[in-house]
């Protein structure tokens, strides 16, 4: 792994998403599906399923014998373990849970802010050779705290018509209402548009591949969605003290996912970083995913060399990471220089992989920088606000004329009017 | 105006906003605006100012002078009104400034939610004939609440380069640190990606016109943006005791915004909706912007006669109108049935456009049916939160297991073994 000095690969970093790409040719591909599916309903995912994913599909729904069958299929083991992450999820999303509010700030005046769930939710679960019931657990969970009357889930089916047990089993443990076998744009256009049989949510969470991603970008504004995900990044924070091999093999966590995937060391500690750079190379070595985690420290894997942790958080800072571990003596006391990152994960026993299973907290986190100005997903993401307003009588007399001013000012006399036909019966 | 009965006009209303259009040579347009802004920085910034606003620019930044000018320009009575809105804004947003937390689920376990501002925003702010300082106050204020380190705002130069007063002396009083002469989607572009003179800003928000909400769906992912805004609405929901002169009043403010803005009334009285059909032709007549206000209340603004108030809750939780006012007897009693809607007005003296300039709660709303899915803009739209993770080595040890079978059942090994090698020293 590269051992570099100073801030500039932060830039390169940051540059590897850029979302707006300007591919009109993709996205008239994306929007074609999504026309399609809004004009011929079933039909067009029924066809687009066999193209894409060579099934031909009888029902879109799975149905409970499915389901059935599923919990068969999977161990107690991960029975076990999912349910332990679900309780733990649960705990942490409960405190999340916003509550309405009031304030009176002055005679005859109530002003509050009401926050209501939303109604229904559709989530996106990526399918492919590897299955995901993580991801199942930490887009449902947060909903079904919230209180979201509908949850559904969509999926693209394996070639034998089937989903992934693990998935269903997450799904049912989590609280999905329904499920579809569908993925890709036509299942977003499906969500966002509704057809015969999938019904149309107002929100849609999830990752998943470039079409997804596009059709998500596209169908905003229509619904909400939740991010559009770029590649993903760690970067661990290391001194003197911290253990070499904790830190190479979580660095590694995060390469083997995508060949895209940044893993960054910043460390005040030259004899560190030479320790860590032989250690990634041992792991790698060993790793099931070795291919896709050598590309990615090749690309975007570096280990930055700092004169003094303030250098060091201030990169952070231009980085915004997904994934920020703080392996240093005392990580507490340098939250406070902390400003940008998805998640931070303090000492040497809160490995990412931890957060991404089963600490408690969401482990859909804002990717490529989008931190700077992202949140992670919460429970907040399900529900919204509506703000009130009441005025006693005299109340508003007290501020018409300012009021009148201010509409007179933007001409918009129609506002000054609904004013004075009140001010005129005081 | 015209009394109909049934829901079926909720419908059609929804639908006047269809954000989806496919235009794809608008898109090839602004697109081409945005990538000359990157790549030629303020050349391309005046030049596009040359050619859409019609004014040769030297400087796109307001100077000391400008602003003290427009200190000069605007009334006294201006002044009183717009610092007693800032108080009332200024004292609603405060409430709505989240805490960070943190909590300790277990035995050496320590798990957070850090809320941090984002450290520069954007505000864009219309131009043409009318001004809008209520919108710089709208913007600004609940930026300035939250702690962000720099507000900029962009509004395009009238022809003789200057821009309007009560804007400048807003932008002042909120607190804004710089203001630069561009609008449009060069503004849009200049922001997202920065020029010479125009500094990066991690968020956009504010309102515009077609060519200003597709760039900002554009750049969106880049940086983060507020909400595309469609055509407004308000729903005065009345029955027999509300009075047909401030419901109509109410109506019409709206309808004055724009000839796609609309004004309906769901109501349990024929007499009343008789009468405040009467009304509303008669103030209309009135109105200074009576040619737009008559198009808005001939194409969208209906009075909807119901058999009860459940019915009309019904609709306007399909409706999710941006502005409510429950003109009925008791209406804080009636708050439990509202799930969708921007903003809530109780009772016959909280007029919108007191909501508009005035109350305290922002003006900015979801509008178009949105208000099922978002908020309206508010301090929290200026922060982000991390997630904290804080494991011990027996906290961790306790889980491993678990988490362990969670990575191997989704075939990431590398996770894993991040756990792996903690466990192999406990």
């Amino acid at each position: 792994m590269k051992i570099i000095r100073g801030a500039e690969f932060t830039e390169e970093l940051l540059r590897r998403n850029d979302s707006n790409q300007t591919d009109l040719e993709f996205d008239r591909n994306v929007l074609s599906i999504i026309d399609q599916v809004r004009s011929e309903g079933d039909q067009a995912v029924l066809n687009f399923t066999e193209r894409f994913d060579g099934v031909k599909l009888d029902n879109l729904i799975v149905t409970e014998e499915e389901i059935n069958e599923a919990e068969q299929a999977v161990t107690d083991d991960f029975y076990r373990a999912l349910r332990s992450a679900k309780e733990r999820i649960t705990t942490y999303h409960e405190a999340q849970k916003e509550q309405s509010w009031f304030l009176n700030p002055n005679e005859g005046i109530m002003l509050g802010q009401k926050v209501t769930p939303i109604d229904s939710v559709g989530l996106y679960v990526p399918g492919g050779k590897a299955a995901y019931p993580s991801t199942v657990l930490m887009n449902a969970l947060p909903a079904k705290i919230a209180g979201v009357g509908r949850i559904s889930m969509v999926t693209p089916p394996q070639r034998d018509g089937k989903i992934n047990p693990y998935v269903l089993v997450a799904a049912k443990e989590a609280g999905v209402d329904r499920i579809y076998k569908v993925g890709g744009a036509q299942a977003i256009a499906a969500l966002a548009y509704g057809t015969e049989t999938i019904e149309k949510v107002v929100k849609i969470t999830g990752p998943g591949n470039a079409y997804v991603a596009r059709a998500k970008k596209w169908v905003f504004g229509d619904v909400a969605i939740d991010m559009i995900a770029g590649p993903s990044e760690i970067c661990v924070v290391a001194d003197a003290h911290t253990n070499p091999i904790y830190a190479a093999a979580d660095l590694l966590s995060q390469a083997e996912h995508d060949e895209r995937a940044a893993a960054v060391c910043i460390t005040t500690s030259e004899a560190f970083a030479a320790e860590l750079s032989k250690e990634v190379e041992r792991q790698l070595a060993e790793l099931d995913r070795k291919e896709i985690a050598t590309q990615s420290i090749e690309q975007f894997g570096r280990i930055i060399i700092v004169d003094s942790l303030e250098e060091a958080f201030d990169i952070v800072n231009r980085l915004a990471p997904e994934h920020l571990e703080l392996m240093i003596d005392q990580p507490m006391e340098h939250l406070a220089a902390i400003r940008n990152a998805g998640a931070i994960f303090l000492g040497q026993h809160s490995p990412e992989a931890l957060g991404d299973y089963m600490a408690g907290p969401n482990h859909t986190l804002p990717t490529s920088g989008t931190a700077a100005f992202s949140s992670p997903l919460g429970v907040y993401d399900f529900m919204k606000k509506s703000s009130i307003i009441y005025y006693s009588e005299n109340a508003l007399a007290e501020v018409a004329d300012d009021v009148i001013t201010l509409a007179d000012a933007e001409q918009l006399t129609g506002h000054a009017n609904s004013i004075k036909v009140r001010k005129a019966g005081y």
